[in-house]
């Protein structure tokens, strides 16, 4: 069974997760958990693959209005497409900072251009761009596909889940549909098992397809992030792992079980394997991390390899 | 493989149920479907169980709202408390009828005792009383157990479709908790893989619980059922039954794929074995059949057996 985390440390973090997992699933056990209920959340943006320098589908978005505002001047003076159009990526991340600070003052304007650039089409012809993106793009900072730049450890634990007859699930503040095309493939996880922040969707008869309305549905974060666990599963988690104040709420929802693991990915890596240490925007759950009960993951000490090898 | 659709008589409709199966699970076929896109859809009321003299969960409601009537003299002559508590059921139907011939003017009375019902309520606690109701209740005509309510050969046709490695779901405009506690005893459907119209929730962080707002969050009928598929499964359905006008574009989203079934189920049995025909809500979906390609389940003439026998 250790064989199977092997891009983990033999620390107290990778007997943490061994001993959950067995006081889970050995029957006899006084924490035994029946197979349909072993239900496992992850966030995904910095959790299961690098959200430095950006988010991934911030990058997709930055393609998606560069086209826009080439195609239509009008839009070239108005943010995020001059953002987009100048390469000035810095008023983007200062837009998300501020968003995990409690300030959306520049979040609505990414909002509406986000809505902006899915708007009437079929959710297959979104899917069929977000694929090719996936298919074409290079990660900004290591230069490789993005299906490398997903957490090798992590994706061992999500294979051992699987082993132990769970059914796992992505519940991510990025976009649900962005997602779908990859984690699969990236993370063995099936399309219907993506939570996500949400475009409105309404039928259209005429054409018997699917399309995204202009306005955002929902946006899955914090405590917005156990409605929609429950909504889709059905269930409350023996499982969760994050990395930011967004996921306190889930974290603390798979906690209310009577036995559970709660995982918080700690970005402190300062040894140069390409995922940069940082803090922002996890503080809070950091500083709680103590008093919940959360199982700090140290990506420096308790990972023995970050990414996949070639 | 025929065997496995005992209650079905062997008629065209049967056939057309195995010719389809056969096509699209069948390696080589120029139908075939990868298992990952094997998605079926099922309403639920008067699809997959009776929803006669009404549909089970105002059965449910009906209990609530005499005891609150009950319990508060000033809801008992407001509507729909006073019918509950005096056993009024012809307003109720009334109001059903009206909503399916598109007169939504009692539908939010109704949709307002719905809410108030578990406004305030946990998951977990909506979830305990309605197994009570299913533990407890007895159907107001047949006198069985709901469980003696489900449509055999319906039930026989999801396990047929589980052994060629579909995926179900139930897509209802009931309520998707009210259903949960039992699709997984009555159909072997799980509580993840059920759809249905949803009372708002949100999480209580101080309880570490998530209830039930006082908001209807959308009704799961007609165009958004296509729409609350997608979101779900992130897939178009290869097969889909119904039995309403509701469920028309439901079909006809199926239909867009290469390869479908859609099944509407028609109440014409008038051989008296306890499903009493019915055309009410179905008259646009039965006119339409012919032309759509929709393929109609009789009844009388289509099952030799409608409910479970003892």
């Amino acid at each position: 069974m250790n064989e199977q985390l092997r891009s983990w440390n033999d620390t107290p973090t990778r007997s943490a997760v061994l001993e959950f997992l067995s006081a889970v699933t050995t029957e006899g056990s006084p924490d035994f958990v029946p197979v349909e209920a072993r239900v496992a959340v992850f966030d995904n943006d910095g959790t299961l693959w690098t959200e430095k320098p950006m988010p991934t589908q911030l990058h997709y978005l930055l393609q998606q209005w560069k086209a826009a505002a080439e195609a239509d001047p009008a839009l070239a003076d108005k943010q995020p497409y001059r953002a987009a159009a100048t390469g000035d990526l810095a008023w983007l991340g200062a837009a998300i900072d501020k968003h995990y600070a409690g300030d959306d003052s520049d979040l609505g304007l990414l909002i509406a251009a986000v809505s902006a650039s899915s708007a009437g089409a079929s959710v297959e012809e979104y899917e069929a761009s977000v694929a090719a993106f996936y298919r074409d793009a290079r990660h900004l900072t290591l230069g490789s596909s993005y299906a490398r730049t997903v957490y090798q450890p992590m994706v061992e634990l999500i294979r051992m889940l699987d082993a132990h007859d769970f059914r796992t699930y992505i519940v991510s503040g990025g976009d649900r549909d962005f997602m779908r095309p990859m984690t699969q493939d990236y993370y063995g996880i099936p399309t219907q098992r993506v939570i996500g922040t949400a475009m409105g969707l309404e039928y259209d008869a005429d054409a018997n397809v699917v399309r995204y309305t202009s306005r955002l549905a929902f946006f899955d974060d914090g405590p917005e992030k156990p409605a929609r666990i429950w909504m889709r599963t059905g269930r409350r988690p023996i499982f969760a792992a994050g990395n930011s104040n967004g996921d306190i709420p889930m974290l603390r929802f798979a906690q209310g079980s009577p036995r559970s693991l709660a995982l918080l990915v700690h970005h402190d890596d300062d040894s140069g394997r390409g995922d940069a240490p940082y803090d922002k925007g996890v503080e809070k759950a950091l500083a709680e991390a103590s008093a919940h009960g959360f199982t700090v993951v140290s990506v420096r000490d308790d990972w023995s390899q970050v990414f996949p090898t070639e």
